[in-house]
């Protein structure tokens, strides 16, 4: 399994990931966050970094005025691509190279691109010169802080220059300029958001309109005008660095740089370090603060420190000692960060979408539980008076509904009871149900009431056949058109409310609610039923039926021929008998199952098919059409540890949807096994050039519900009002597995193997539990356990 | 003159110019249009084009998601900006070039950058191959014709690879992709025009979402991946050419390209010619249409003529022969090309500002006035209920107010009676004002009623000391924030409110309507009494006063303290009597005039004062803050024309409106002499290396006004009810000049002399006129006149 880990590699703990190649695929980022900014920094040097005022905003821009959006996949880089490089000429030869790779491009004698969990790290080495180039974040502050260390490698003494480009970009039709501040000893960019209303100028009078780039050690040199740096030479060969020193010029009106230079004579081994912070300012009181607060080496350890800490708290609550080292890897370094991620800063978003934020939050669970608690009484405070959830909820101060949450979902109530499942199995916390909370509107519910409301809203919100409506979209964005006049119906839809109503129901029962356990068991039991009359094609349950009453996701169509969510949602809900799961399954391996995972649907669309929406819209490959839509095939590997008996089937799913690590992976999907994307790319009959080509977007409710696989169904460990049940459901390729489970302030210690038992059998030291389940958990202790599974 | 003109020149009769070397200024440009599409084109081969669907669109992006804006002043270029390129291979010796010049930048052996009236054209020489690149663009269609012609020029047959390269770019996050078409020949892109609301799915549907690369001649091999063409040597130096041939590869979801790759084997002398097109389409149909229409050399050349034919109709009523012949090239090529450009598709907005829709078709009434008379009913139209104008007129069907359209503005109605004098002097048709026009609100007037009310809403839009309000802006759109709350007044508008009036007056007083002309007498006398009492600061004329009543463009301000506009329209509306006058002159030669023009305003702001509105927020040096903004500039040195006795001041002020021709000239504002941009930067004392540098944008309302003061104030050819008053203002270097003026359909030849009379004196043939004017032209007859001027 090292075999091929030339080119990629866990380092120490597996608490880094190394590339040792930056050709290999430019794309490869690793990503730092804290509350208030984050930072995706491709191996060669790219960087795509956006911090919250409250609003997403920018501080290195491309050179070009450049759209708002919300992240995108599969973002390109190009040569102008804002980016963070440092530029090392030989002064006697006249040689040149720049770290990481580019703007230069000149093939590295040694290159490692070291991903930390709380830095991104580069080493290259060109010509016996080493140039060791680190980032890391603050806790709290909007900065990045920059340490480049230059050493000879050589025999002999060597005369270089080094510089440090750090280009800004087009800032600002209305105003930018750029010049050096000996004050704060760097190049201070100054703009003007742009804006034409009276009172937009109000909005963002209190903008970080000024980016800085601050040294240190004061340079020889430095350049704050892009055009002059680049010159003729462009920049991978910038005319700047053609002469004895910068040309320490300024910026009116025209693009900004920041490029500083160091005339460096240095002895063999002799090293030199240098510190840099760059970020963005409202004015240059706030530069100062920040060169006092971070700008020196002491400063920079001390916050790396912080930073580690911070990154530590969300280290979740597993780690697994299986015969997969990499899988132990990614399931205790990566996959919780990527969920504390979510769960900390919520996408970086002011307004997430409903069901992004509460399946984010419910990731935080494993981390910090109070955090989701909080979470659900902001959602259901902006639940409306109709009982059902806005399209996405609001985390600021004037904050609103953008993009896509401004196009009318009907599937968000779905996801309070469904992720309200795991807090309480998680935390035993009935209490939050009693709570009371006010809404904007006005009206006055507990948690339990508005969990009610919201339920009834999904099972009112259905046709006069008991389906339920779509309107513009389900958890499908791009199906918009299916049902925008009001009539069409989705079947995934019906399926997923009754999953909710069924899970609300023993929440209703634990509460003594009996008579709302019935009824919502009734509801479920209606809408599994309508399903089953009118989206049971024979061997699968069909996607939806228009406006126009067209049943699509069935046999006769020859694309979007199998949809995979409602085939999961039936298993969930219920819906499906064995007999009809034992016909699905097999139609999910043969029509939608790659190498790469499960496609969303196949066949791909190739064209708008006018009656169902505009999913045909979206390109062959892209997220919404019929590729590997992780988000959804985890849900089905879910539903398989949920069902039973599926272990190999599950398992080999959820390892398939976790990056890397063998080398062949990583070249066809591209992707640093440090997160797991949005999806990869499908249409893998259609077009296996790009398949299984990783979107690069670590934002994806896919990572919740991964660990969730982990924990409750591979480990089987979930929690309930008595204590934790144990049911691990290992791949029959493993004898063993040890786990470490946090659980409600307690430390299970559990050591699984597979012995001639008839199910599964716990033991405490030598005692044997009556039932796979440990009772009155207490917090602070350490529980050691053994667990038998059967052959 | 001529000395410095190695870089820079003129061509046969000068309706070319032509630029030897590409290093000198990157952003010289030529620019083409049609009723459809518009495209600039800078000397290195970068490009910017777009074309109206209705909204204006792009058919080549840039590799990164492009906000929406309107067209920016001083546009970056950048590595990877759209453009137009012909890479050339010698595949012996493998030294490579591109033509023009990017992006491999290698110093041509000969560079000529040539621009016409109807063609961009390069020829570029290179180790003795020759590459000519032609562009023209059909008359009604969208798409871009090339003609690539590669000729072996020196003594040996060679081997070469020629390879157009059209980069696509980013066209869409929902959908793109390209690939090669055998049945077009050529790459076609594909995308879906990015949208999230089901409305805009059905907006959208039929736009022109492909784009296509057509050859004449079938390639030998074409890439179709942006990705894939430059690999890691970048498109400096692609990868792809690096190999026998292109990669033949399509784009899935990635960055689309076309380029295209002829292997030629050159014997000495011998030529190859090839022809391409370039253009968006809605389907591969309209793609065959359109090769099957233009893509051959005859259809070439006849759209060629027939586009040349298109531009001579706009070619303008004026030719002078004076003792600057560059001058009269500018007057007799270029000038009116630029009027043409901006009365002819209204620079290609759908809905253009109020105050350049009619000043824009003011300068049709020198090519087309019938465009002229249209534009006044379709403005008229559009009037509101109260008589005031909207911010915006608009032309397409679903067109909205867009960007500065929806701030309110309070100038708009000044420019009816303003241009209107033009379109009466110019036709004498007074019959439009008996036009009767149903406005979209209802209301039925004639369009002499319709100004009136125009007029009356200026008159009341003022306070109770007779000062216009100004709003969010008059015609300085961003001092938006001076009047936001109701109360701030402009001193310019009051008193382009008073000439508006007075210009009106005298309209009904032809119209036999003298109670109405002394109302409007007495409103305009109203506006200048207020604005002498509340805006005359001793020198100059204020500017405004705030909402919190501070009076400001006054001498104790540091920064904005005299302003061009109050001055300029003192002088039109009659409030500055001839101390005044004296006064205030060389006020504005000393604060305001630099080498560059006359600034708009003057000490640039160098931070927002927040009592005086958003102009402080705009970049030094930029359009509106201290800038020589031409539009300003123009309307002083026609009140100048108007005032008269001000012959060298006009002059000297109008000649250095002209780009170039001088080298220095060239250099410094980096503009060719084939149109007046709407700004020279100002900043003169503040930031010389800036000062005088070109917006390179030729959307201006200068021009139509420029084109006004060579006709009516240097020429002195104005009509009015009874004929052609002659009243040239010669400066006093010059002794004559030759004039050929188009008139109501006859031709004036007026050979002008200075000669010891009184006062003008007109002569045709031996008859000496009564006085300088004739009346009772006749349509299609020569008149053949003899003007003398006093010395």
């Amino acid at each position: 399994m090292r075999k091929e880990a030339t080119l990629l590699r866990p380092t120490q703990n597996g608490d880094r990931y190394e590339l040792t190649t930056p050709t290999a695929m430019p794309k490869a980022a690793g990503f730092l966050w804290n509350q208030r900014m984050m930072i995706q920094l491709t191996c060669r040097g790219f960087a795509t970094a956006q911090f919250m005022q409250p609003e997403p905003a920018k501080y290195a821009h491309p050179p070009n005025i450049e759209a708002k959006t919300f992240m995108q996949p599969e973002q390109n880089y190009y040569a102008h691509h804002p980016g963070r490089f440092v530029y090392v000429k030989d002064e006697v030869s006249g040689s040149l190279f720049s770290a990481p790779y580019e703007p230069v491009r000149a093939p590295a004698d040694r290159f490692v691109f070291s991903v930390g969990k709380s830095d991104v790290a580069w080493a290259v080495e060109k010509d016996g010169i080493r140039v060791e180039m680190t980032m890391g974040l603050p806790t709290h502050d909007v900065a990045e802080l920059w340490t480049i260390r230059v050493t000879n490698i050589s025999n002999r003494p060597r005369d270089v220059s080094v510089t440090p480009y750090f280009p800004i970009g087009y800032m600002s039709w209305m105003n930018q300029s750029a010049e050096w501040n000996p004050e704060v000893v760097g190049v201070v960019a100054s703009s003007v958001t742009p804006y034409q209303k009276a009172t937009e100028y109000f909005k963002n009078k209190y903008l970080k309109d000024k980016t800085y780039f601050i040294c240190e050690t004061p340079p020889d040199s430095w350049e704050a005008n892009q055009a002059s740096f680049e010159g003729e030479g462009g920049i991978h060969n910038p005319t700047a660095l053609q002469g004895q020193k910068l040309g320490c010029g300024d910026a009116r009106y025209e693009t900004p740089t920041a490029a500083v230079q160091y005339r460096v004579a240095l002895k063999a081994n002799e090293q030199r370090e240098f510190r840099f912070m760059f970020g963005p300012a409202y004015d240059l009181a706030e530069i100062k603060a920040m060169r006092a607060r971070y700008l020196s080496k002491q400063d920079f350890a001390q916050t790396a420190a912080e930073y580690a800490a911070y990154m530590q708290r969300g280290r979740g609550c597993l780690r697994i000692e299986t015969p997969d080292k990499d899988l132990d890897n990614f399931v205790n370094n990566w996959l919780p960060r990527q969920v504390y991620y979510h769960g900390d800063v919520n996408r970086l978003t002011t307004d997430p979408q409903t069901r992004n934020y509460l399946q984010d939050n419910m990731g935080m669970n494993y981390i910090k539980p109070a955090v989701t608690r909080q979470a659900f009484l902001t959602a259901v405070s902006q639940q409306e008076a109709n009982g059902s959830m806005p399209d996405g909820i609001l985390l600021a101060e004037g904050a609103e509904l953008k993009y896509i949450n401004q196009v009318p979902h009907t599937d968000h109530c779905v996801w309070l009871p469904v992720t309200l499942d795991v807090y309480l199995a998680e935390t035993g916390d009935y209490a939050l149900l009693r709570e009371r909370v006010r809404s904007a509107n006005g009206d006055n519910f507990t948690v339990f009431e508005r969990f009610s409301r919201a339920v009834d809203w999904l099972l009112k919100a259905r046709d006069h056949r008991g389906l339920s409506f779509i309107a513009q979209g389900d958890w499908c964005d791009p199906m918009n058109m299916v049902g925008y006049k009001g009539k069409g119906v989705s079947g995934w839809l019906t399926l997923a409310t009754a999953y909710a109503a069924n899970l609300w129901a023993e929440v209703c029962e634990h509460e003594g609610r009996k008579d709302l356990a019935k009824l919502y068991r009734d509801g479920a039991k209606e809408c599994n039923a309508s399903a089953n009359k009118l989206m049971w094609d024979g061997d699968w349950f069909a996607r939806g039926i228009t406006d126009d009453d067209v049943t699509f996701g069935i046999k006769k169509d020859t694309e979007g021929r199998i949809w995979l969510n409602p085939q999961t949602f039936s298993i969930l809900s219920g819906a499906a008998n064995p007999d009809q799961i034992e016909k699905m399954l097999p139609q999910i391996d043969d029509q939608l199952t790659t190498p790469y995972g499960v496609q969303m649907f196949a066949p791909p669309y190739t064209k708008m098919r006018e009656d169902v929406g505009r999913v045909t819209q979206k390109a062959i490959g892209s997220a919404e059409n019929g590729s590997v839509y992780n988000h959804a095939g985890v849900f089905y590997i879910y539903s398989l540890y949920k069902l039973g008996g599926q272990h190999d089937r599950a398992y080999n799913l959820l390892r398939n949807l976790l990056p890397g690590p063998s080398e062949a992976d990583y070249r066809q999907r591209g992707q640093l096994p440090i997160y797991i994307p949005n999806y990869y790319r499908g249409g893998w009959k259609e077009f296996p050039k790009t398949a299984g080509r990783s979107s690069q977007l670590f934002n994806t409710g896919t990572v919740s519900w991964a660990y969730r696989c982990f924990i409750e169904g591979l480990c089987g460990l979930r929690g309930d009002d008595k204590g934790l049940i144990v049911r691990p459901q290992l791949p029959s390729s493993w004898n063993s597995m040890k786990v470490t489970r946090e659980f409600r302030g307690a430390t299970f210690h559990l050591d699984i193997r597979r012995e001639g038992v008839k199910d599964v059998t716990v033991m405490q030291g030598n005692r044997t539990l009556p039932e796979p389940r440990i009772p009155n958990v207490k917090a602070g202790e350490v529980y050691q356990l053994t667990v038998l599974v059967p052959q």
